[in-house]
């Protein structure tokens, strides 16, 4: 049993998702799951880190039709990413990009056929118009290279530098959950072997500096504690116990972090 | 594969909208898919409007279960509309309306017969306790004449006049959408060879006059420039370039909009 | 065709439900369904009280993820809860207990057999590590004493006490719902016989008092009257016709109620 997912910056008050799965429905067997329609408007980064952490967990053959498209109605291109085992479909605005590589090698086509397209597309919803048609003609199980030319020259997009010495790490913040966990763009398992659980370890966030635990779970801390741990996605994350830490420290995406290992 | 759709002003934070899916499942092993449980509470006409452009997206044979009920527990009818394509099922107060005329043409049954109720029809949930259970049955197949009577005299439901002549369009705001593009009830289609794409046109919206571009897509203006276009559900919609529309103009549903095609 | 639900406090801005729902999806061919995201966080009696109150609705065989778990990371043990229709997975920390109570004679398993886990299982998302993975093997028709021991002195919780006489009721608040609706743990059943409807009745709640009518629907008084009625999962609550009661009358969960028949 197949699977599309769906990953937008369109809420769910209107009915713009459903009008995707109507369409999905109509052509196609698969299971319909959400990601998450709560993007902020418009942010890619924000999108593409979602999508990245998302879909490790999903078995292969799944498609993932992800939107979060200020540019729709202009002559930016619409891509499909056949990577080894999924398939990710969406703008050529760098959305896509950090969950292809992380799923390995990838060849990105460019949507051209109009065959694989609604009679009418409309100006304003390409999401419906075009990807998730698109999407359902993959579940359909079409050939690559009917949808369009290969393209090298998509637009990229990482999570940002981060450099890792035996004393330090630095990068910047990527992501808030909606528990108030900061989390960062350094990697987890890049820390093993330079920085070991139940170390102290001073980090500057931003304009704060704060002395720390790293620790493996949340509640090696007290209640309403700091600490920096690995997170489910295997990020840097800087967390309070039971509280928000973003809220508390007044963190936002886009700030940078340093830590010393002391 | 059959689809039962749900529409409800329930929100998502509790049980209920599970409760009714719980039901569904039981019965039937149609798709369930969300349309949106976040219409304004006990706002039918919102309710209608979301219904009426996202039903056009989904297959036939469809059933839509929608409920806006702030009659429930009174004498207020409950329905089952047939339309040559889907299938909706709610409560007689003008909600299915507007969706069941874009269908085309539709009988109306009212629901009488209690064996296709849950045995304990709570006073308070006929959602999930009517609406469900007939919506399940119906994938079932069951005649349509056995639900109750033909009705006539049902609630009805437009989204208001509008006219439009050769140098003007006049209606009302009737939606504004998650990103605050204000959504009216004038057709886009019907100003088909009155109005030109990349025009300049005089916009009357509630007390503000504007001039501003009627274009094809949003990005045809500046970032936070105005614009006018026609919508993704083919209604002419008063947007602003990756801004809340809305918010900025001050805008809600019910004002008036007249447009001069100078 | 096999359920899974779904319950968390994570919201649904992040990846964490679809981390979930991709697991599940790989393993089993069961249909996934969410009860909510919107717990609030870390609020282990709102969870029991609408996992209790939705279970009910559900076909024997249901398997169900509930993970409201301030706890994840340090020793509390993760249980399965059969019953005799459906099955509970979750932190054994009270949340499952309700449902379990209300669904009949159940058995309490710990979760010990590592070969039902993810072979990587992280310290701060056993919500997707841990409770997915088992309930992805139930449905795939594992025997529960595979899972691990049997155990007798989980973690017990109640809505509290009630007290019902010919002339009184008292309890408390257990439960706002997103219409304001104030929800008590008086089991509305057990009124039968010495409340009538449409009985006036005197209301001290928290701090405040009121005359107001018990009803059998909202529409029983006059629109922004205050009212009682037994909701639809069977509990006695206080509502305002097609208002927020919450709201206007400042009642929170916790609060004590007492009702005299006069």
């Amino acid at each position: 049993m197949k699977i599309i997912t769906f990953l937008t910056d369109f809420g769910t008050n209107d009915g713009y998702v459903a009008q995707m799965k109507g369409i999905a429905a109509s052509k196609t067997y698969a299971r319909l799951i959400d990601i998450t329609h709560e993007i902020k408007p418009h942010n890619i980064l924000e999108g593409a880190f979602i999508l990245q952490t998302t879909v490790p967990h999903f078995p292969p053959g799944t498609v993932h039709v992800a939107v979060v498209d200020p540019g729709v109605g202009t002559d930016r291109r619409g891509i499909v990413i056949a990577t080894r085992t999924q398939i990710l479909v969406g703008p050529d605005n760098g959305l896509l990009i950090p969950a292809a590589k992380f799923l390995g090698d990838f060849v990105v086509y460019e949507i051209k056929n109009k065959k694989f397209m609604s009679n009418q597309v409309s100006n304003t919803f390409h999401g419906r118009d075009v990807f998730t048609h698109i999407a359902s003609q993959i579940i359909n199980e079409i050939e690559f290279d009917e949808i369009g030319p290969i393209v090298n020259d998509y637009v990229d997009l990482d999570f940002g530098k981060t450099e890792i010495t035996d004393k330090t790490a630095t990068g910047k913040v990527i992501y808030i959950d909606s528990f108030g966990n900061i989390i960062t763009n350094i990697d987890g398992r890049k820390l093993n072997g330079v920085l070991d659980f139940g170390k102290k370890i001073k980090v500057y966030l931003g304009k704060r500096q704060k002395q720390v635990s790293f620790v493996k779970t949340y509640d090696m801390v007290k209640k309403n504690e700091i600490l920096a741990t690995i997170g489910s996605s295997n990020f840097l994350e800087i967390s309070i116990n039971q509280e928000n830490a973003s809220k508390e420290l007044g963190i936002k995406p886009g700030e940078s972090i340093k830590i010393l290992f002391s």
